[in-house]
């Protein structure tokens, strides 16, 4: 074999399919010859409301050192996070987003002849992470659209080591309760580690979901992953961070690339933290922005699944491809979710209130169309 | 086995011995009490000039979507580096620091039963890369302080899927010329990928080190490594690159993280190419640092490795770790390098004329003191 660095690559490389982000609204201005200001994007999961004030002083007053390297060890950001959720500083993992927290554990934890349970419909990165690795992907089918924690149980084998569950989980939106987590977590085996993905428990208010903090203590085979790119507003930035027992801890931060969080990503999320009223904001404007969607889909006799993230997959009772290429024509992002086994779903974020109302008007006129 | 997640985590990971950064100059100053500004840090080869204006004015107008995902492509910045670099864009890989670009072909060409040949005082990323995957490393004895490439060439076998060299090398400062690399590159079997990482070509203007890219069309086993941390000041942000046949960027694009690259590193760079001034600046500032180190050292009777970096390995004559503590208590941070199998020697960053200064007239105390 000489040069094709294809199949010279690992055999789970050689396979991987890349994650498919949402379309750029610059691509699509271009490709409509429109000016991008006019585009409406709900593809991302991003939130609407645009940065925080706070966040941006903290960039800013961070710019003076832009020639250092970031702390390494992040130590105000990991200090604050310890303070807020209740743990030891030595519990916290910063990541460059979530997904790197997903891919640090894949790589501490995965590989050849091992492997990962997760569910149908869950983020495409989970499996994506669990393939790099050359680890086998155990995919339970979903209940209800949600995960069925029970099936998951029964799918974990010897050669387990991961579980990533998803509360609320995207691209559903479903969720779990207390209860349910609580049983769960009581059976899986301490040998293998449960990634609870809250990348959108910000948004999740209300009794029904349960804090995966409250769990930390009682299971040391739990994480807990969650980001700044959601409801704080710093997707732009890439950070996010998990807790967990210090010995999971530790290992992830030896995997972990030794600077991977930027200096302006860890400034403004410190800021971004304090900004109380900013998230109390965020979420505000997601529950009313959720009511307005949910009117329009009801008016339009569409039906959805129910939600408790910033995004709602809504079914178009037909396949979703030319529907959402029909929004595309009309100046609309949303997110095809076929390659996530939901073709006949489009999966919506919550916009701003204009947003919301372009993306209905859109779809009424897609629709009719036929 | 229950719940012991350092002995469940993969046999590479266990033995990982995290990289160690240059001290923080908060942690110097919270430990000897005193104003942070007054602390000079030479320990991290960072750029002394600050950022460029221009960088940071792209940055300002990137902050209007900081709750918008990065362009996950870098379409702008690939686009820019082709332009320079003279290669397609399907040849560009984007890194989170060349960091990123270093795990990604560990990730990707790497594991158990593999190797990675490298040498002797080479960059600590290079061992904890390949281990991390659980792949062997091949270390080869420095000759003269520098690669001994020929000793390279011999330590591949049919194991061997990585060679790392690094023109000019971290922390020694040395170098190889264009026929040198040439034979180098003319004998390497097909089948190995040579990460030829050039961090800081761009302080090393000069006849004698050759331009990487000038052997990419020849050798399509050969990636070259970049960074914007070093000549273009923006460490804080995490950006470099690598330049390749597009076979091995197409796999390096699989392995990465969707978002790996930040919006405001994206932004920042682009305007960092753009800058010539700042780059021409941050050279000539570098080229009379060292000047001004050289002499320093001569008038102390000590003696160095020539180096074409923005940095300089000080022979301090004896166990450099007394001498490295002394400076830090005079406020001065170079880095030790010890763990480079150099216990005589200190890494000292060029600084800016009056950081150099300092540390000549701390140096000279704290040797005074024996």
């Amino acid at each position: 074999m000489s040069g094709d660095f294809l199949a010279l690559a690992l055999p789970g490389v050689q396979q991987l399919s890349p994650y498919v982000p949402g379309k750029p609204v610059d691509e699509l201005a271009r490709e409509l010859g429109i000016n991008p200001d006019t585009i409406v994007k709900l593809a991302s999961n991003e939130n609407p409301l645009g940065p925080s004030p706070k966040a941006l002083a903290a960039i800013g007053d961070a710019l003076a050192e832009l020639t250092r390297y970031p702390d390494g060890n992040g130590f105000a950001l990991k200090t604050l996070l310890a303070e807020q959720c209740g743990v030891e500083l030595d519990q916290v993992t910063l990541g460059n987003g979530s997904n790197d927290i997903l891919e640090l554990v894949a790589r501490a934890y995965l590989g050849p002849g091992l492997n990962a349970v997760f569910s149908e419909h869950a983020f495409a990165v989970y499996p994506i992470v669990t393939q790099a690795v050359g680890a086998q992907a155990r995919v339970v089918p979903a209940k209800a659209w949600g995960h069925d924690l029970p099936a998951m149980l029964a799918a974990i084998d010897e050669s387990t080591r991961v579980v990533f569950i998803a509360n609320p989980n995207n691209p559903t939106g479903t969720w779990f309760d207390a209860n349910a987590l609580n049983e769960f977590l009581q059976d899986v085996p301490q040998r293998v580690l449960v990634v609870l993905d809250e990348a959108y428990i910000e948004y999740a208010d209300g009794g029904d979901l349960p804090d995966g903090l409250e769990f930390l203590s009682a299971y040391p085979n739990l994480l807990v992953s969650r980001t700044f790119s959601k409801a704080y507003g710093l997707a732009a930035l890439r950070v996010g961070y998990s807790l967990s027992a210090a010995g999971v801890a530790d290992v992830l931060n030896r995997v972990r690339q030794p600077f991977n969080v930027n200096s302006l990503a860890l400034a403004a999320a410190c800021a971004a933290l304090r900004d109380v009223e900013y998230l109390a904001q965020s979420r505000r404007l997601n529950q009313a922005g959720m009511q307005q969607l949910q009117d329009g889909f009801q008016a339009l006799g569409l039906s959805w699944i129910a939600s408790k993230g910033n995004f709602i997959a809504l079914d178009v009772g037909q396949d979703a491809a030319p529907v959402y290429h029909g929004l595309l024509q009309e100046g609309v992002i949303v997110r095809p979710v076929a390659n996530y086994g939901m073709p006949n779903h489009l999966r919506i974020t919550v916009g701003l209130p204009a947003e919301n109302t372009r993306l209905l008007e859109a779809l009424t006129r897609v629709l009719a169309r036929g």
